[in-house]
């Protein structure tokens, strides 16, 4: 274990966040928020001192491999976190300190679930932080560092495939730093569009910018107590609806597009799986709730397919209280939660693309059961697939569902019902933010005791960085010096 | 397809269950239960028919294979439900008949999810048939078959690898036949010694008969609406705690200790884990209902224990209503579901060496990560195990689950809560028996459509047959003549 390296990269990530922290700050003063600014300035100046200190001299080894990777991606989002919540904490909106972790690694992890009551009772430039802290964790810090920074392409690639979603991590471009520059371009211009539909939609300029932050980061933040439903607006609805839908989409079919291969991105296996499960859901859903809606199906249409969009997205904003909905729409939405977006791209959940392969696994299993002695490979977007892929699957999937299990447990001493229990770990590991009952859309996480608080912190950062990373930090394997 | 031998060996099938029923008969003669003989003569003489007409003519091509094999148990199960729900229908005590079918495939399949709602209003002949079914369907109807029909060993074990539980089927002796019969005869020994063991408690000799095959065939159908807590006796709780903890043990260990070599069943990973994952248990539930118990540990530990064992072995009977018990002990309930009995047992669920070899897979995942040139190999019983064997385990989790989302989804058009729901399924496709809220120990399934009870119908097969058997009457490739 190099662990000069890793606290220097650590330290790098650190002063970014710093850097960062002046834009909430500058909200602040803009909005005239001066009883606010000295916790943004302990608070930037704390991870500023801790940035330099961690990356004071530039090590001599400078080589780190998987485990390093590892480490870096799981301790730098935790560290983001934990200075991340001062500006809660130290201004004394979110009075508890687990409250302002929690509201903190669920804004990182882009998950979206909340302690607050009452969202509306925060000044703006902590509404700000709290929906930027969505937009960053999204496409990824580390992403970020590996865009801005020069680093060798070996040593980023440990970085990169720890910190990005998906059963592989494929390059655009030959070199990884041009690969994380295009991404978070994209990344920034689809958020700015975004923008500009809703400002036409007359959502005032700030809303504009913090809805799109949470809907890029696939994070979910409000900051209304009503969520998007405060707007009452169709069109809002409709462009937020479409965006949720695009940001669960790899980013590398737009990158496909943008480079005029639009045919190849609309082949994509893992693309018409997501549309069509999507489509599938909302007409489900619809037909469901057709009578909520006295019958009209357009409105059904409108309020199935917002939430869909928001589930299997794992954003998480609300139009409806779908935990009024009849049964049959609650396990559809308890299902999507589990399946996510695309690989590739800022949504949490398995991926839609480790879906796949894991029913093809079953279905292998079949083939393979009925005609011993054939081999039966596995394709994906046409090309077999590895049986390393496969097997690394395998295990997401095993270990997920051990984490969840594991998480339910101790979370269930908070005597919740069964079902509120389960879908507060669901979506808080596959990064959704709402679940069914007390943690419901109209609900929030604050009555769960601080000990069930942490074990969902660690879930929405299990989830984000799908398992292994933060898993690591538990193996004695990981921090010998070697 | 060889489908002249594929009827053949149905046929012979469809034989025994009509001598088989000659039990309940005689049941019925000697309790005096005249109205319920012509259901029974029916019942006998149309499966007699049946079975003389599948079998008629021996077949000249008799060789079969793994395809030949899973049509044979799957079909075979189905009819076997389908002939042996006829005594409940024709005597006009369950009028439905999708009702009789979901009770019968519910006794074959040891489940012991009822639709009766007083099951105490049955004449002693039904409730013996009924119990009766738990007691053919635990050690399966074929291996009995192999047991005493003679056979070409290679076919055997295309049968006996599809009915039986559990990652990889070994043989006990050479010769399968042998080892059919020696499962059996163990099989018949732990029963009648069980039998005496309440009889000794008191419990009237028919109870005793009844309970000790519902207990040897994890299945759980009770005659008393109060289920084992109806005896109130703690010499009883024990008995039928312990004997559902040893049926839900490798039956392989039984063999090895009766042949004195009683070290080596000891050393079982397998076993080991078992009696940790029911000790652990135990001790956490009946610390969490010790308020219940007025702070009594030993009544604690008695009802604890009950529901414990009869959960993982997933026999299904109760003496506490575990539906009113804190959340936390009912998570670990719905945990236990899973997880079910050892291979090789006459439990249902997952299976022990599964789970071991799942958690040994997703731990093996993050080894090879942190050294990707490494080859790291999975070990049980101190053995390496085969990659097939593996995938075969991951293959049957992912399938289970897609099949619980499935049922889940249909079953959810009844409207029932998401608990209900979701623990129906599980109850269900784990041979358990009791669920949770309304499919709770209190409750049973009558309330549900006709569809939901032939889906759970469906995930009880499955659950009994392992999945492969049941899916592949699904897949077209199975029904090509070639």
């Amino acid at each position: 274990m190099n662990y000069k390296m890793v606290l220097y990269i650590i330290g790098q990530i650190l002063k970014v966040e710093a850097a960062v922290l002046l834009l909430p700050l500058s909200v602040a003063l803009i909005y005239g928020e001066y009883d606010i600014l000295p916790a943004f300035f302990i608070t930037i100046g704390a991870v500023a001192v801790a940035g330099l200190l961690f990356s004071f001299r530039r090590p001599e080894k400078r080589a780190i491999f998987a485990k390093e990777g590892f480490v870096v991606v799981s301790c730098s989002w935790i560290l983001l976190s934990l200075f991340g919540c001062l500006p809660f904490f130290l201004s004394g909106y979110i009075p508890s300190f687990v409250d302002s972790f929690f509201e903190t690694v669920s804004g990182f992890s882009t998950t979206g679930a909340s302690i607050l009551r009452d969202v509306e009772a925060l000044p703006q430039s902590l509404l700000f932080w709290r929906s930027f802290t969505h937009w960053i964790g999204g496409m990824g810090v580390l992403v970020f560092v590996l865009a801005v920074i020069p680093r060798s392409d070996t040593d980023s690639m440990h970085l990169m495939r720890a910190e990005m979603p998906g059963p592989t991590v494929g390059k655009l471009v030959s070199r990884i730093r041009h690969t994380a520059r295009i991404l978070y371009v994209i990344y920034f211009i689809l958020t700015v569009v975004m923008m500009v539909f809703l400002l036409c939609g007359g959502m005032p300029l700030f809303d504009s910018i913090v809805t799109a932050f949470g809907t890029a980061g696939t994070g979910g933040f409000g900051v209304k107590n009503a969520s998007i439903a405060y707007y009452n607006s169709v069109y809002i609805d409709v462009v937020v609806t479409v965006f949720m839908i695009l940001f669960g989409i790899n980013f590398n079919l737009f990158f496909l597009i943008i480079t005029g291969n639009v045919a190849a991105a609309l082949k994509s296996e893992e693309l018409r799986w997501y549309l069509g499960i999507i489509a599938g859901a909302i007409l489900l859903i619809a037909l469901n709730i057709l009578g909520m809606q006295e019958g009209d199906f357009l409105e059904a249409l409108r309020y199935a397919g917002f939430q869909v969009a928001a589930v299997i997205s794992t954003t998480g904003y609300t139009t409806a209280d779908f935990n009024l909905w009849p049964t049959f729409s609650k396990i559809i939405l308890v299902l999507l939660m589990f399946f996510g977006g695309c690989a590739g791209s800022t949504a949490g959940g398995i991926k839609i693309s480790r879906v796949i392969l894991l029913v093809k696994m079953g279905i292998r299993e079949m083939r393979q059961m009925l005609r011993p002695r054939e081999i039966v490979t596995v394709r994906l977007e046409k090309k077999p697939v590895e049986e390393k892929v496969l097997r690394g699957c395998a295990a997401f999937f095993i270990l997920l569902f051990a984490m969840i299990a594991l998480s339910c447990l101790v979370i269930s001493f908070d005597g919740y019902d069964v079902t509120t229990t389960i879908t507060a770990v669901l979506t808080c590991i596959n990064n959704v933010g709402p679940g069914l009952e007390a943690v419901g859309p109209s609900g929030n996480f604050a009555g769960f005791s601080d000990l069930s608080k942490l074990v969902l912190c660690v879930d929405m950062l299990i989830g984000r960085l799908e398992l292994f990373p933060i898993l690591m930090l538990f193996s004695p394997a990981v921090w010998k010096k070697r």
